[in-house]
């Protein structure tokens, strides 16, 4: 791709371009990047046809006054062109559950080992159930219950909790309850949901009742973006598994959360490297 | 599990029953299948919690005179139970196509092959499209034009081709017409459909369309049988493959085409070994 | 099945029974069970042809004298039968891990959500790594450390810590060091390990390196018991993934060891659940 | 990605670079595509940091002076670059089976179809059992006898059946004989095997009873270049299937059959469409 000289590791940074798709813009792109002194580690493109819309991810390495790089590249693409360019650091990520411990579990162990490139710094519930194994992880856990109180005003209260920490996503890990679109619209694109069934299939709830009442043979979880409609928020990355008729709505929901777990930490994992670029109701994932 | 003396292969039967679920049943009905020599080779039982139902089927070998030994169960059961005695022996199955080759192509080979324990007698479609690569095969083609006809006024056309076959099963190999209730009526449990998508997602027509549209990140094809509301006859296997943002409606259909074959035939081979019984809107699938 | 009346909630037994085959063997153990009222709730033959062996695992309810029944089994079949019948109870399961957390993290999450039918009274490692994971899940952690010990030296370390925890199973959950044909001698078919690699492919050492260097398209895990000779223990369960040439031995490590903690809790189910039957280098599991 | 005016549709032609990384290589081959006019329609680039060589893959669209511009591309890469600029246009295969039909059958219904980007001028074989199935799609079988000839006369006759055809790829359709390090020096990357196991798993004879005898629970195909060494040519693309301990090295063939078949096909076509680079032992698919 192009090399600078490699002494103490130089910064990563993330490109992310979307324009009206055009003769030459690759070559420009790399122009600007190259003149820059700025590394490129890993490519991809995409056009879609039915808009003209062409997308490019790029991820480069090298010291450059970034805000000058993206100016520059800004001059160079066509009107209305959407450039980030941002240093590829840490998140913040708040997690909403309510008391399935399992996509809960499995990303606080993550972030105990070092494995997400992110903080957690609280969870949130509307019951208290989780709070142990919060505690485990020496974690701030806060309770907010819902009980007696409307939709918007239990939002307001996880509002009171969540907006000081700041999160740059929300992680609804098994978070049993439909939020308003007042709140979605606060967080547009920034709230991950696992939905327990491969979407859009078995919208709603009790999924894993509905497949078996279905009689289907395979099953699945999606993670997705939240938006207004329920469960229809463009999905990041879905698994399956085969199921027989011999499984129950319960032992499908006891296979099926090896999946959703895994679902969900793989999707956290993308979001938090910059891979997922929304696109309508679809997203392009870029890996 | 049982023996009996195997000199030249000894007939091979399958037996099935259903019936109120209760005390001793596998007890009695093995006692049956013993004192008459028939020896037990594959097993399998499954209750349906809901309905209390017990189901089960069981494969033979042995020389034995079956009415009476069916007849015996039948005494040894409880009242209403269905039992089925029945010998393995090919079935005749007429396959219906339209425009596209794969799955009706899979099947001729495998049925050129021997692979299939069955014979197609024919081959029937609204267009003249398939007719050179079924002619490859040696077997009749009955092209039965729908322009200008009602449907149940076509459905009549195709029933003078297809009973003079009196064929176990239909198939129907990508064949994209609604059938009539009228029509699926008189073939009830016997008409396997495959259809383009992993059902109970995306119902109707052009599946890889709205896949696209959707953004899923797997697509799959579902085999089930045709019963009265379109697409929602109980399944029998399903598959499915990882697509990508890159691959669109045509590439998906490109990419699904093999799914649906090999779904399509192995659900074919399941109902020829007499290996799916139909519960409501459920299958039970005895491998 | 069989019914007998259900008030509180009868005992649930698992029979397994391993006996030359001959006619009419469900016959005569159904026999037995519903003479004594046991209910049979699920039901499993296997006749492996090579050696004639019936094998059979049946799960009961009821209440009934069990020494009885067993000794009732035994005396119907043939000499030289395998009879167990005992009453499925938790079971206590020591793991022994190295630096690795993925896999011990997530038996200690199943084991804290109460999902495992087990006890984990202990952890043991020759390194001091987990011990901070394992102590917020309130286990004993022992610190064994292996350094300038021959390999039978600190077995018998380790064997000071674990006999008294009297296990069923040791679960080596990443346990990076071979055990000596002594020790594996003690705990026959009751060592479980999970080996990062699709097995038989790529035994031995760096597994993910060995992939990438080989430009497999697809990586997996492989739950086994151990043996004497290494990685070639009797395989319980294996799961795979696709992969692409941009993945180097890293990141092919990062996206296996998603697989390898749900293959390894998946194949201690079984064993928790006594689905696993061992035949020579083979395993029958019964799900 | 760029864009020319697209009246007829204009040529489609396949870029494929190899050389030593460094700086800017993106931008300058895009800037020769750019001046030239050619509209890039899809981009792949890879850099295989033990060797520090870098690989691009690019689709373009437009009409352009083709020596010309592998000219000046070659003016501006790094000295010893390999660049290959050519037409997308249907390759000549050669097809090789034994007495198995379901890969050969699979890839006659393919390009009976028209959906294989490649003339089949032949189909060879040492025995006749294929002849009436190439026969039905009205392709030349040549019936090329190994009996009483040494591994090598045989390859000759072969050879003189081949050569005339003049085929880009040789496809080993299940042509279960080893050919000598002689013969495959003369198509190196040239000659596509089906290996019905998941390889390196099981190489050599008999996978499916031997991966029998191992109790694997999962088993598979892959599709490789042949080499000189048996079976350890670069791998293309694999797939795998589920298994049971009830399924015996018969069925599994018979399981087997479906999965190598699409693995073969799915290989072949991305031969044909240039998406494969063979790297020592491993190959970049760019897709």
């Amino acid at each position: 791709m192009s090399g600078t000289a490699r002494g103490k590791s130089p910064a990563r940074h993330v490109l992310l371009v979307a324009c009206a798709d055009g003769p030459g813009l690759i070559h420009r792109i790399t122009g600007v990047l190259f003149r820059h002194g700025l590394n490129i580690v890993e490519n991809h493109e995409y056009v879609e046809k039915e808009s003209g819309t062409f997308t490019m991810r790029t991820e480069v390495d090298g010291d450059a006054p970034i805000a000058t790089v993206a100016e520059e590249l800004r001059r160079e693409l066509p009107k209305g062109a959407e450039v980030s360019l941002h240093a590829q650091t840490p998140k913040r990520v708040v997690v909403l559950a309510t008391k399935e411990s399992h996509c809960l579990g499995d990303l606080l162990l993550r972030h105990a080992a070092g494995e997400l490139a992110a903080t957690i710094p609280a969870v949130v519930s509307q019951y208290a159930e989780l709070a142990p194994l919060v505690k485990r992880f020496e974690i701030p856990f806060h309770h907010v219950p819902a009980e007696g109180l409307e939709r918007e005003a239990h939002e307001a209260e996880l509002e009171k909790v969540i907006v000081p920490y700041a999160p740059e996503y929300l992680v609804l890990a098994k978070y049993m309850r439909v939020l308003t679109p007042g709140f979605v619209g606060k967080y547009r694109n920034r709230i991950l949901n696992i939905h327990h069934s491969f979407l859009p299939a078995f919208v709603g709830k009790n999924p894993y009742a509905q497949a078996y009442a279905r009689g289907v043979k395979i099953i699945g979880a999606t993670a997705h973006f939240v938006n207004e409609a329920l469960d229809e928020g463009p999905i990041i990355t879905q698994s399956v598994i085969p199921v027989t008729h011999n499984q129950d709505a319960a032992t499908l929901a006891r296979a099926g959360r090896d999946v959703e777990k895994i679902v969900l930490s793989r999707a956290l994992r993308l979001l938090l490297e910059d891979r997922v670029i929304v696109r309508g109701q679809r997203t392009l994932v870029f890996e």
